[in-house]
């Protein structure tokens, strides 16, 4: 297809979705953009409706399946923002919508698809499983598929984010967008890059998921054997042919982030700008820091916020540890009165604020006549934490880093 | 003061922060106007800058200040978010700035304080010892001692609030705001009672500090022996006595809510809104519930953000326990072999997910040869649990629910 093709199905896609999905808000960051020395803005799509930019996907693909062809209705496999935008997007057209999940899928997200008014069929033990029971029920139906990303009109309705940012920013210099299946990235790469060719758009990837960048590296699509990421909504294992392929026209490049900066960009988001997103909207506020260039101006797109509440606190634990807020350790203790003592001093002394205690007798079977004593404590960061972990040894005790 | 007077000295203040502080969105809650059947907006001043409303009190209060007098600075004694409104105003203004901090308080706090240029002074045990503290330096310097809301351009400050809201919604019937001091709500009352006398303006307050309730109640400023809430922003012992009579003039009732109610209103709001406020800032959508009114334009009032990553962890695990989404139970069980497993078959049965487990030996004194088993399980509502603890009771274990 030629650029101007491109942006014209993009185009038709951006009047389809009017008055259908909310033109979300692009935030200026100060923290960021001081930060970095740039001017960062982020597109949020997190305060889309359904939680996330998969209902603009949907929509504009449903919304082309004809008349005569409605009533069969459609299926999708989908355990996240998907299964929401599908339903949504067939409760607005007054579609059938069949939506099939892994059986383990938490009933919060069953939930909220059925919310929508969809039908959800629990099938098998993995995302793959389902979708070949999605595909399964297709054949055996003749209902409409709705593939999550490998779809023309799917990429065009997510690449309408690209027009509305570049409407907002004509002047923008590098978009950083997450991929997972790669259809928010190639939509808005295609229309960006189109529109505006200096503009640099990159993709973003976990460190445990980097199903575009091998199979861009490959040159064919290529499956990961295994995925591991705290970024479920992009824990993808196959790229599509069609998002490959744009992708490797349109994107000027993949950027990998680790888990830990995944995290780190959630908790600045929640500090700094009061928002929350899912793991997966994170990916592109992590990748800012793997930039290095000044005066730009750059947009990260915050794909999603459907983050369940369980996991927002586990992120929030894992961070502070990880940032020296809380030090948990170990200590060897011989089995006498008194020693308890000695470390609590030793914690009242330099400030740190015992959260969790746990004194053992029978973990510790090297020694005998010893105790094992866990600890956790609120720390002040990492010099805090050297302090504490230096004054014991010099007490003589022989501190273990737990976490 | 007439009515006029009011408007006019608002809308100076107006003219003073333009530029200076966000005309921050007002935005539409299709969640809690279905949950409740009228049209709820939030006016977010947990995304103006600093994370909360007070920049606007300090800034105006502090914009009057005479040149000649600006050399010797302000003072102001504060633990929250009045410390980094007055803070960030005086670099605005170029004006030193002093901050008395009881000793206690969290370094988050003060070095977001000192972030902007302000000076942190420690003393004392509580806010009414640093307050004390303050204005001693403060008759001892000769600065200018800047109330955090007792206060008439304080106060003035905060009533731009209430013009941005009238001037976006003019239809408004009622607004609901937070109360602590009191300077936000009767800023706001005066301007958009003066505008638009139809509408209500509601003042809401925690069941555990209700000072201005009291107050009004008593017809004079009466002190709180002790407040006890969730919501540390609006902890205030003793409100203003120009605020309460502000407040008694152009506030048309104080709503209470309750720890759990803010808790539910937190979680909500991450959840539909992937917004954070504080836990003060979630009074205004916890009173939602309180009002037996359909059909109406209702806008809460979000008055601040800043609250601390590790106090999101807390609220999430007691907001999870509080919907039945986390149980924790004991159970005595004899000490013999095989008990664990039994237990364990009726929590896979009833696909319960254990994320804690405590067997002592020591806890139960009351019984020789029992053990306590304490289990914390994930469960998916209150009829789950009500589910385990008939099936555990039926099988001849007696559960004790710990939270």
């Amino acid at each position: 297809m030629s650029h101007n093709q491109w942006t014209a199905r993009i185009q038709d896609a951006s009047d389809r979705l009017d008055g259908i999905v909310d033109n979300t808000p692009l935030i200026y960051s100060s923290h960021f953009s001081h930060d970095t020395g740039n001017a960062v803005y982020f597109k949020t799509e997190n305060f889309q409706k359904t939680g996330a930019f998969k209902l603009r996907g949907a929509y504009n693909r449903m919304a082309q399946i004809a008349d005569d062809e409605r009533g069969t209705g459609v299926v999708t496999a989908s355990a996240g923002n998907h299964a929401q935008g599908v339903a949504l997007a067939a409760s607005i057209l007054g579609i059938q919508a069949t939506v099939v999940m892994p059986v383990a899928t938490p009933l919060i997200k069953i939930n909220a698809t059925k919310s929508y008014g969809a039908t959800v069929i629990l099938h098998g033990d993995t995302y793959d499983d389902a979708y070949q029971h999605a595909l399964s029920y297709q054949a055996a139906t003749g209902t409409t598929f709705i593939h999550p990303f490998d779809d023309l009109e799917v990429i065009s309705g997510q690449g309408t984010i690209g027009k509305e940012i570049i409407e907002a920013l004509p002047e923008l210099d590098i978009l950083l967008v997450p991929v997972g299946g790669g259809g928010l990235v190639s939509g808005i790469a295609t229309y960006v890059k189109t529109i505006n060719p200096t503009c640099k758009v990159y993709g973003v990837e976990p460190e445990g998921a980097l199903s575009m960048k091998r199979s861009i590296e490959m040159g064919k699509v290529t499956r990961l054997e295994t995925v591991s990421t705290v970024a479920d909504g992009v824990a993808v294992k196959q790229v599509g042919n069609l998002t490959l392929e744009l992708a490797r026209d349109y994107v000027d490049g993949i950027i990998t982030v680790s888990d830990y900066d995944i995290m780190d960009a959630f908790l600045m988001l929640i500090e700094k700008h009061k928002m929350v997103v899912e793991n997966a909207g994170a990916l592109s506020v992590a990748a800012l820091k793997k930039l290095d260039v000044k005066d730009k101006i750059i947009v990260s797109v915050l794909s999603g916020g459907n983050i369940d509440v369980v996991t927002v606190s586990a992120m929030i634990n894992k961070g502070l540890a990880r940032r020296g807020r809380i030090f948990c350790f170990s200590v060897d203790l011989p089995d006498t009165p008194g020693q308890l003592l000695n470390i609590s001093q030793v914690l009242a002394d330099l400030k740190a604020n015992v959260i969790k205690l746990d004194h053992n007798q029978f973990m510790n079977f090297d020694r005998f006549s010893h105790v094992q004593l866990q600890v956790t404590v609120e720390t002040n960061g990492h010099e805090h934490i050297k302090a504490i972990v230096d004054t014991l040894k010099t007490a003589g005790y022989e501190v273990k880093q737990v976490y």
